[in-house]
């Protein structure tokens, strides 16, 4: 088993799940390969109250922790995944097959916590969601029937993740600059925009669609935590500029 | 994909399922993954019909096989194994990890049909239906919380069973944006250090450090070649704006 303090670090996160039976699920799958630490966005609030009161409900449910919106529930990981089964839309990220991703995951474990987030039964992940994403991680099922379940989909992420662990190495990698987390990146953004609006970059009617590509472009970039600090303070003083010197 | 041969020589038997919902979840993964043939050893057959004619049953349960007992079910079949996640009782079987387990399965498929069996969800396999069995595998499942769902337990073996086979043709592998030449990335650093410069940000006396350490920033952002041109545009109007609007 992996040292449970990786594990520990992996932060799941159900967004607008609307049954109860499968918030249940996805607590049962995570505690039995040893993931502890659930986050629900904005779930149906009976759903989560049936959940957290069924019998046997896991320690997981007692502790899951809840979010207004999904920036809050990640503001403090560096690494943002979303998961997917569909990729039928037309999708900005890059996507990885499940092994792939599980093992970039276990390796950031290591150093950094991580958000798994899986959308809600009926829709997925909308696109909002997925602006917060550094990228995207599919499970390889067949084109003729994509669409999984969200507790089995719960199920074998967890079950991808926990199966190649290993003894945690005693061996340090070299001390890589730290990464920023999303909550960091995400100051950039309003900042940004205030800048853009103010050069008419963006022309109008400006859409949700605009700041979703710009939240995108920017979750990207992966910045250092250094880097994100300089690149908000460069942009700080050029809104303050455009906007006539005025705070 | 495997040869889709072999996956139809798998037979999934569940034996005593008491749960609708779970055998309609054990035959949508088996559907997910490309498992077609699902047989039941005396269901409640309340259950078995409402899973039946559930919205959106697939044609797993439509062609669903009945059996009275489970020698009947795994009568064709050369290979048989049982799955189980508890492990406590006293086994007389020699029991495999999953990923093991998979891999002998997946062999023997290619020569003759395998019968996979799961228990009822409150009791697992009986000692009567282990009897039937050549070995047994094993979800690795943590000591502290061992028993799985069945719909998860399911849909956790069809994925290790679909897992090491390469993605099927037809599913366009993710592709990787282009990475931004260093030329293309160097194009954005004269106009950041110029829209810097209009904004006073630099205090005097600017030295080569600061341009450096501008550069260097730009240059660790792994930026795509679409996202270069894109943040390009954004800093030319933004620089174009902080001269006064003029060219």
């Amino acid at each position: 088993m992996h040292n449970r303090t990786e594990f520990d670090s992996l932060r799941v996160v159900l967004v607008g799940t609307r049954n109860p039976l499968n918030i249940g699920a996805a607590a049962r799958a995570m505690s039995n390969f040893g993931f502890l630490r659930l986050r629900v966005v904005n779930p149906y609030q009976v759903a989560f109250r049936e959940a957290r009161s069924a019998v046997g409900a896991s320690a997981v449910l007692a502790t899951a922790e809840e979010f207004k919106t999904v920036a809050e529930a990640v503001a403090d990981c560096p690494l943002v995944v979303g998961t997917t089964s569909v990729g039928d839309r037309e999708l900005h990220h890059p996507v990885r097959r499940l092994q792939e991703g599980a093992r970039i995951i276990l390796k950031q474990l290591r150093s950094s916590p991580v958000a798994l987030i899986f959308g809600s039964e009926k829709v997925g992940l909308s696109n909002e969601s997925f602006s917060y994403c550094n990228w995207l991680m599919r499970i390889p099922t067949r084109e003729d029937h994509r669409s999984v379940n969200l507790g089995q989909a719960v199920a074998i992420c967890m079950y991808e993740l926990a199966r190649e662990s290993k003894p945690a190495k005693s061996v340090k990698p070299a001390a890589k600059p730290k990464a920023a987390t999303a909550g960091e990146v995400e100051r950039i953004v309003p900042v940004m925009l205030e800048a853009l609006r103010n050069t008419s970059y963006f022309k109008p009617p400006e859409t949700v669609h605009s700041e979703e590509k710009l939240r995108r472009l920017i979750h990207r970039l992966h910045l250092t935590q250094e880097d994100a600090q300089v690149l908000l303070g460069m942009l700080r003083q050029i809104a303050w500029k455009l906007r006539g010197g005025k705070d």
